[in-house]
């Protein structure tokens, strides 16, 4: 027992600390002064190097080596710590702080190329980036993470479990069902009127307290704040959320609002028990995905709640140019192909990731070069969504995933659509009346279930298993494409 | 070379990690949501952990015997921290977090006592805390420091070089002056006229906004926002402050914020060379405290800032019950015994301190047990203020300095008060129209001179040493109880 009590007691300390490296990163975006960043780049590389000596700790392979669990929990415990030691005892030191190194300074050049819209700016930088994960990918591949394979020993990181082949069949059977509902929707005749109006920021950032409110964010245990680019941030107790005001498009604060509302509360909702272990905290980036995009779409955009929201809007902006709920239903799931991925709608939002994943499943096998790149997004792109990019701020400069080296995110996303169907289709079976907390702006029913059956386990089961056990059936995508054909064909009137 | 820059390489690691503890201390007072406190209480523990054991850490000893200094700097650098690891070595560890664990407790307990005036519920508490403090001063004298002596080497850990019986002998000369000004002020006709008004929040908040402005603190690397208790955080380039507003006492507000704009300053003005170096931070208590009093009452509350103040507070809250600018200045500068150290004005503060500075001298040789502080408290505070206390918070449960076992920090405030003098006399002779500038709500040009004369120095002098160098003489007690003599009898009439 005592090697378990010695590792445990060690990790608890070690996720304080990763507690703290993120409190820090929520003040960089929201408080801190502007001509404080430089310093800050060198506190936060203080914390983060005492977080990878401990997570590189050799006290920790031997305490991994002699503990004995007490019970299912502390395995599992057990197990994640000793997943996350593994796969960076994979990593050279050298390797690991190059791709630091090298990271953050490709975030801000890929910043200066987007806002320049200059790629061949970035162009060396990401070949540096590429070819740093690429060699982090085969060293781990090479120890087993991802069954041997590349890009699934990186995709292992967000999604443990999850392949890319698994997750390509799944896109395979996807997208001609999503291919032909925009096709059908395209067709149809469908003109939503324009938002005559101009949103007050007071005004805003009032409605979207009440909108985390509605979806039981505890405000005891949480904040919310603006920045730049809206992101929830923290475990445990302390799950603060940010958004972001435009005066022109509220829609934009108010459901990047509920997003971060379904992030930070899959946070606050897991069990006290596993506070700052390493269960006490959301299991994978495709679960948590699965919560964001459930409060946000299959919830917040229902036919139901915008209903409620509509009349929030017009007694707190007055008249804005829409004329009824029906109406303001359209506006809020209007189908439409655009550029943007961050900007899609429900139907087109799973197709932006298929191009994604293709293109960076190409880039870590080395089929395809960074040189030639921006010709394969503009390609796909075309041959995508019927449109050719006009400018690489649109294209292939528009996210900042891959300057960061996060090769084998983006299909997390889709499928924490995928799961956030499958979970929307077992809630509305368990909780019948759904619909009616949703028209008088109450989601907290629909935050109930979800925290009983699946945000309080936390780290508990793998992702795929958290998901089977709240539903009663095994996660495919067919529950979400059903809910798509069924909510937008109903919406267009085909 | 190799020992000195691998020593400084290491430190300046410290200095980022103790910025993040700062940063996580300003959180938890400004920004971080009620619920989340106890976690934070780990997060902080995680923190101060990893900053103890750097500070201990042997390889500090090996580097700092083999280190070779290539210029006055760096010696100064090693001096400092040669001093803070000898300190920390003096300690046993179990002392240490006997030490942190209690005084932790400490200070809830002591919360509830004053809420409660209830001294019984504390003295326990604070029985443990003076012996343990008073066993880690005899541990630092055994060592050393404090020349042997244990309110010494303690007081030396605040304000290093300083003595109890040099603030004694400084204390004993103020003390007849003072005590002569004091009655001849309470003595004279002075009644100032009550303010007849309410002053709203965002009102105050506003002028607290220009008020820092006119002191020249940077808001492009700090930020003010509201807290139970005014405080400055931070070093380098992100120095903050805090406020507080109550809708009655607009100067509350004002002159916390001046006050706390001084400390800020100091930091924000110290030269970048020195940043995340042992002299990128104020020097001592008592060196901070002269720049937050000069600012808050030299400048502040000057006649010729407060006509300034005057018109403002006119134009943002109209007429507020005072009919002129002398009206005010008396205001602003009323002369009267009260309870309450942190309410003092400038004739009374420094007999609150003397008063402190006896007792935790004689709780720490042993000459006062902590059960009869209480009594030996009302019994000085009469025979010093001619007044009875009423009740303990009003009295001996008033500050939390003890509580958290800060024995040796009183008499900086007295001797910041006396530096302050000192800088003054300095500072005016050195701009002879300081005062052109303050009526017109400019004090950047005294923010100019000290920081060019004092700030800017941050560690590199000793404190003594660099208040001498910025006056051209040695400090002592002189030019404050000059001051005070000259403005309160010009403002009494006397």
């Amino acid at each position: 027992m005592t090697a378990f009590a010695d590792l445990m007691a060690f990790q608890r300390e070690t996720e304080a600390l990763g507690q703290i490296a993120g409190r820090l990163g929520w003040d960089q975006e929201t408080m801190m002064p502007e001509g404080a960043a430089e310093q800050r780049g060198e506190e936060m590389a203080a914390i983060e190097g005492v977080l990878h000596s401990r997570r590189t700790d050799p006290r920790v392979g031997e305490w991994l080596a002699a503990a004995q669990a007490p019970d299912a929990g502390g395995q599992r415990a057990l197990d994640l710590i000793a997943r996350a030691y593994g796969r960076n005892a994979c990593l050279p030191a050298r390797l690991a702080s190059e791709i630091a190194r090298v990271t953050s300074i490709a975030q801000g050049t890929w910043a200066e190329a987007r806002a320049r819209d200059d790629v061949a700016h970035f162009l060396p930088t990401l070949e540096k980036v590429v070819a740093l994960k690429r060699e982090a990918g085969q060293a781990l591949a090479a120890g087993g993470y991802g069954g041997g394979d590349v890009y699934d020993a990186l995709l292992d990181d967000y999604e443990p479990g999850a392949t890319g082949d698994g997750i390509a069949a799944i896109f395979g059977r996807m997208r001609p069902r999503l291919v032909a509902l925009r096709e059908a929707l395209l067709g149809a005749r469908h003109a939503p009127e324009p938002l005559a109006h101009s949103f007050g920021k007071d005004g805003q950032m009032a409605l979207a307290r009440e909108l985390a409110t509605a979806f039981g964010y505890d405000w005891n245990r949480g904040r919310l704040d603006l920045a730049v680019h809206p992101f929830s941030s923290g475990s445990g107790n302390d799950a603060r959320i940010t958004t972001r005001v435009a005066e022109t498009d509220p829609f934009n604060c108010f459901y990047s609002t509920i997003h971060e509302v379904g992030h930070a509360c899959y946070e606050l909702g897991i069990d006290q028990a596993y506070l700052l272990t390493p269960l006490g905290a959301g299991v994978s980036m495709g679960v948590h995905e699965s919560q964001s995009r459930i409060y946000e779409n299959q919830l917040g955009r229902s036919r139901a709640f915008t209903g409620w929201l509509y009349e929030r809007m017009r007694e707190t902006f007055g008249d804005f140019g829409l004329r009824d709920a029906d109406s303001f239903y359209r506006t809020v799931n209007r189908v439409q192909p655009g550029f943007i991925r961050t900007e899609a709608d429900e139907v087109h939002y799973n197709l932006h990731i298929m191009m994604r994943f293709d293109l960076e499943r190409q880039l870590m096998s080395g089929a395809l070069a960074v040189a030639d790149l921006e010709e394969a997004w503009n390609t796909r792109f075309h041959a995508d969504f019927g449109v050719r990019v006009d400018r690489p701020s649109h294209g292939v400069l528009q996210d900042v995933h891959w300057s960061v080296g996060l090769f084998g995110y983006f299909p997390t996303y889709a499928l924490g659509n995928v799961y956030a169907g499958c979970l929307n289709k077992a809630l509305r079976a368990a909780v019948p009346d759904l619909d009616e907390g949703l028209a008088r702006g109450d989601a907290s029913p629909a935050t109930g279930w979800l925290r009983e059956n699946l945000q309080r386990h936390g780290g508990l089961y793998a992702p795929a298993e958290v998901v089977e056990r709240a539903c009663g059936f095994a996660p495919d995508e067919g529950p979400l494409l059903d809910y798509l054909d069924a909510k937008f064909r109903a919406l267009y009137g085909i």
